[in-house]
């Protein structure tokens, strides 16, 4: 049975401008890898309400899992919420479970809950709520979407409680090897080998340094001995280059 | 007058995987913005040929420039160039420019030209070639879609050679201000300045270290003394918190 499907939606201003980079993603990708979730594609959009609801749309309906990152917070460019609220034709308004969680956890800390913090309250109909360790503001899960902060701390933390919830897969194993030589010597003996093991999948990542260009082979699959087997074929393809 | 507008496809299993952290992104995004050309979207998808090429469809249709990078080396898993073709009903085979750019690196640094290599000489019908001056390989502008290699070094050439042909818009300022406050105390305040500003865009991107939480405040616009403006109106708001 093939592993279910997951994309991820990445939202803010901030990632497109270059003036932040994302770690969200690279995060969530190597935790889907793990639980057996094959993570299939990957968008980012600014902060703007038709590209937002669009992509939750199409996400959604495409693959098994959506995850989203950003836009949840207390200020007026957070409108990730409504958003998928719309994608979903839900109602969405401030919810009484999530404004207990908000309310205690501002008790405790002596803050007040004021106007803008009662936005992170809002929760579209049906939503189930994802627990924040870290700053109490909680995410949701509407049907499979899965809405999380995009403080890469605070993502973290819900997608350690959401991935248990979720059925995995065959968790995707890999091996690589580095071959110093010239992609382009590596690419046919590549080729007929990756014809002698088509349950396994074979990517080429070519790399330059001090002018010297070598690739890194990575082989991945789901059977540990079919992995060696094929690793150790290609580094008899290459006997004096791999490492 | 609106700037142009962007978007990039980021083609890889290694990246969707978690193995590998885009680089390519984040340099594309700063280098858009100095230029004055906006980036709206990113995609990320794996080496798989509909997923590839309905991508391509989709953001070459949506946005004035589509960028994309990775896929265009010399092994079996590099489809990019075909999918681009087959996007745009582009007939693609090995073209004399480029087979004549390949050969004169290779002879140079004695190097077979192996049907592999060859692969890199596939270029649609009508596209015109990008400059690689690291190793050769070109890549191609076809239309309004300018196709890029997926290692960082010859990605950041090639855009250097691609960004100059393209018109600019005004290179979007920025102004950020550090504030030491909950973002549920900054929100309102920022909202009624934002109100008071709306030919500029106003961004709150939390942080939190040691317990303490905090924002950074980042002011956008096309008119750098409407962002001074605007961020010592914000640090006023602020007198005691802000850096």
């Amino acid at each position: 049975m093939p592993n279910p499907t997951a994309a991820m939606l990445v939202i803010g201003d901030e990632i497109l401008s270059g003036r932040t980079r994302d770690a969200n993603m690279h995060h969530l990708a190597g935790a889907l890898t793990k639980h057996g979730i094959d993570l299939k594609e990957v968008r980012m959009v600014s902060d703007d309400a038709p590209a937002i609801t669009a992509a939750v749309r199409a996400l959604s309906a495409g693959f098994d899992h959506l995850f989203t990152s950003g836009g949840i917070g207390p200020t007026h460019d957070d409108i990730t919420a409504d958003c998928v609220a719309a994608a979903f034709g839900r109602a969405i308004d401030i919810r009484d479970d999530a404004r207990a969680v908000l309310q205690a956890h501002y008790d405790r800390t002596g803050t007040e809950l004021n106007e803008a913090r009662l936005r992170m309250a809002r929760i579209p109909d049906g939503a189930t709520l994802i627990d924040n360790p870290i700053s109490a503001a909680p995410g949701f899960t509407i049907e499979n979407t899965h809405v999380m902060a995009g403080v890469p701390q605070i993502f973290e933390a819900m997608v350690a409680s959401v991935l248990p919830t979720l059925t995995g897969g065959a968790p995707l194993l890999s091996q690589s090897l580095r071959i110093e030589r010239g992609e382009g010597d590596i690419a046919g003996p590549l080729r007929t080998l990756s014809e002698d093991f088509p349950d396994l999948s074979f990517g080429s990542y070519p790399y330059s340094h001090s002018g010297a260009f070598g690739a890194h082979i990575v082989i991945r699959g789901h059977d540990g001995a079919r992995l060696d087997a094929a690793i150790q074929a290609l580094s008899r393809l290459f006997p004096d280059d791999a490492s």
